[in-house]
């Protein structure tokens, strides 16, 4: 039996060397990348769960802002449990996950290909069920993934997806990456909210994916209830809940994303929230990086600050209860 | 100064009376539905905030199951904040908002406008920004609404919604309603959460939009923290959160949606946590009511046993701290 947290915190600690094996690897994605720009999309969809799901949001935002093509999540269940069958030509149907092996996802691949969209399967499991099912398989080489609590996956998803959708320069990422995980100053914010209850997550634009993704690990490691909605969501309604003291982690970094919170820190402030903000309070390490790449920066500071608030609370991250690591949906 | 609650009582009574008036108005709802029909849209987008985001979170899989379209329910602020100006020829782009008011709602409408969509607005509120600058607009006949926290509003823009996608029979709703409301065995389970500090809601398909409005409602005037998922996202990682005890609403009523429950209902009671079902524990009068409008009487109940909470912890949830009625995000 290794330490508590061990997988997690090795897992962690990898990305800056999975995002540099990614970059270097003759994966074919600029290539399939020119191929959906002659298929030309009229839309994109996307279907996920889980952690891949905040892939998929990050990726959604890429589409819409990069490619200026709508882009929607699917609700697999309407093509599973309800049966439709859409009219799906000239579309590009995208499916994320780590394992590739959930019935659910393998199955909304199936009818996306028999409705007549171009399918891409992202996942870390060449040969997998939904490898096998897409017509495309984006392999995004983080390498066995052990612990529960998906970290090196994430950030590998979203490294791939950026390369899919935007086919910028990320050359500047892993070295960035391993600058920002050596510096985060975690163990105060660990200590100052290790009886804390609940926890509330807020950005806005790309970095959405970063709040919802932060608060799963929260909720996943630490067992507590974690929060996460987009500024604009905050403000109608949810702001009742919190009061001074309430815990909120707030992702303001450059772009338009981040210059948009700055009215609802301020709320947040007056109300007296103890805000931590990933930018400023958890510092990030940013040259050179495409601000459209800042999610895979801003994640790593709560991917450590989840674990190190497990290891406090005397649980371990690795084996979360009442989980696996392939979660099957049906 | 009313009594507390009574807005919020009088809104949530006067539904089945809500619901009868729309569908008796004289709207041009089916007239639109064929202009809409004639477009033929390729796909349809969504935009909204808080409440009305779960409306249109209903009406997407209205849309994807019935239409058999792809849906989306976009980012408003790809179209503003990040000014992607996609190409939204053969797209129906429909903006949902109580109050018609938000600039940002505003905004993207006038883009998907420009872009080329047919724009369509469901608001309570002839003659608001969002009424005109959208083409068309669907009135929601709720009347005024004064209590902070949405009732009357969400259960009617439901029914427009429905009328709008799906045409069917809505004539047994009034009563149903009326039923439902008089129904509610709240008093046992408002005394039994008086304490509780988290609320966990769950539900799959068209019930999906239930357990997030539920969630807000609980939010908004408990101030306590309410997180919903569907039950698919649930077993992918916020399952651990879970333990003995833990309060979960989880919404099972007829269809595929209600079906694929049971899994996820086993492994919650093998936890111990303490489950309540919209459908049994509370329960719904359905008689002659079409499957697609049950998000209607199930979140009744919801609405009830978050005001009793509110008011049983000493809040007033016609007037949630931190809110105001319109919310405008930008």
């Amino acid at each position: 039996m290794s330490e508590r947290g061990a997988l997690m915190a090795a897992e962690i600690a990898e990305q800056p060397s999975v995002l540099a094996r990614q970059l270097s690897a003759d994966d074919g994605l600029a290539s399939l990348r020119e191929l959906i720009a002659r298929y030309d999309p009229r839309f994109v969809l996307f279907a996920a769960r889980g952690t891949s799901d905040h892939a998929a949001l990050y990726a959604k935002y890429l589409v819409e802002v990069q490619w200026q093509l709508p882009a929607g999540l699917v609700s697999p269940s309407t093509l599973t449990l309800y049966a439709a069958r859409p009219d799906l030509r000239q579309v590009l149907f995208v499916a994320v996950s780590q394992s590739g092996a959930s019935p659910d996802l393998v199955g909304s691949v199936e009818v996306a290909r028999a409705c007549g969209a171009l399918t891409v399967a992202v996942t870390n499991t060449p040969g997998s069920p939904l490898a096998e099912a897409a017509e495309h398989h984006v392999d995004i080489h983080a390498g066995p993934e052990r612990a529960v609590a998906a970290t090196k996956s994430y950030t590998a998803q979203l490294l791939a997806l950026y390369r899919l959708f935007n086919g910028g320069d990320a050359a500047a990422l892993p070295e960035a990456a391993a600058r920002t995980l050596d510096s985060a100053a975690l163990a105060a914010a660990a200590a100052r909210w290790r009886e804390e209850s609940t926890f509330v997550f807020t950005a806005r634009g790309y970095s959405h994916a970063t709040a919802r993704e932060g608060a799963l690990k929260f909720m996943e490691t630490s067992y507590v209830p974690a929060l996460a909605f987009s500024a604009a969501d905050l403000v109608h309604g949810p702001m009742a809940m919190v009061s001074a003291g309430t815990p909120v982690i707030a992702v303001q970094t450059a772009g338009a994303g981040g210059a948009s919170m700055v009215d609802v820190l301020e709320r947040l402030n007056s109300i007296g929230a103890d805000v931590l903000t990933v930018g400023a309070g958890l510092p990030l390490h940013t040259d050179g990086v495409d601000e459209a790449l800042l999610p895979i920066l801003e994640i790593l500071p709560l991917q450590q600050l989840a674990m190190q608030l497990a290891l406090d609370r005397g649980h371990d991250p690795d084996r979360p209860r009442g989980l696996s690591k392939v979660t099957q949906t049906w």
